[in-house]
């Protein structure tokens, strides 16, 4: 069995965004060697996600605002009680579950085995700072 | 470290549905041969979820309101700006990071390790049309 | 190819907790004396999830407060057609879709390889009677 790691760096230079990392995951893969197995690719850090959709900027747009409605930004520790820590990110961890922390990619004949349209994205919600994605593979 | 590969095709005649698809994916398991290692199980297409609940019908019309409230079908490019590309399915999108991408099962002596009531589902939310399902199996 | 499994059971008094089982999770790794590998940790039960998040008693309020704006607790069978079964958890599923079932963890050099903040919590959603939580690891 081989396995392979690799750390991938963001810095957002807005609170929320979502990026298509999907050749950086394809360029480890590649350094990785591996043709059969499986890729997991996870936010490092617990205010953001990585997940599978659309490339498509008015779906994204949709998202944010949908997020926003089930999960609304207020810095008030009031309305959120993680915010009496001093945070102001409480939001972003409902976020982050609504997306998803994690996807798990099958690798087939040393690609990735994608749908149609099947994108990864590193989803952010409390950015300006640098933040990681971890990429793991296991396989031979 | 063995691996195989299949894709389940379905042709839902509805929009939405979801199909109880854990025979098929026990008879992957069988035809792997593995006896110790995991499946992926994961929707190939960006509308569409595999996820594992219950299999009740009562359960399903719950899951079928409650997801139309937290993201309901509009086909207007006014209310979702995904519908300006000429498609109607941004709910399809939205409602399908509710109920996830995939799931990852253990597999233990060549059976899916399960808990009393766990079972897979398939769920479509922008039918009429045939769609894929991969299944990844990896273990020895 | 290693393999490694274990059960872990929990009767939360509650109807509603997070428990943080990480070490819980390291110990099981530890067991498995894998240095390379993936980590599967799930519910084996469909009204409680494993997910990863901030170990923080006000963000765990948030969650409890906001699933329960999400999908409301509620007995009546026609709030909950699932209810009409003589169960009142209808709720208890759709909370655990938002939360997860799984999560998939690499390990690396025997360990959890984990952000700064990362946690595995166990989620109950329907508690007062025991449940289990499945640990399967698989690597080298």
């Amino acid at each position: 069995m081989k396995s392979y790691r690799k750390e991938l760096w963001f810095e957002v230079p807005t609170r929320r965004a979502f990026l298509n990392i999907t050749p950086q995951v394809e360029s480890c893969l590649k350094e990785s060697g591996v043709r059969e197995g499986l890729v997991l690719v996870n936010a490092m850090h617990i205010t953001a996600s990585v997940f599978i959709n659309d490339n498509e900027s008015g779906l994204h747009e949709d998202y944010q605002k949908w997020l926003e409605r089930l999960a609304p930004f207020d810095a008030s520790a009031k309305t959120y009680a993680h915010n009496r820590t001093g945070e102001d990110n409480a939001d972003a961890h409902l976020k982050r579950q609504v997306m998803g922390r994690e996807v798990v990619v099958a690798i087939t004949k040393g690609q990735l085995d994608f749908g149609p349209w099947e994108q990864i994205f590193y989803g952010e919600f409390d950015g300006r700072r640098p933040k990681r994605v971890l990429v793991k593979v296991i396989g031979e």
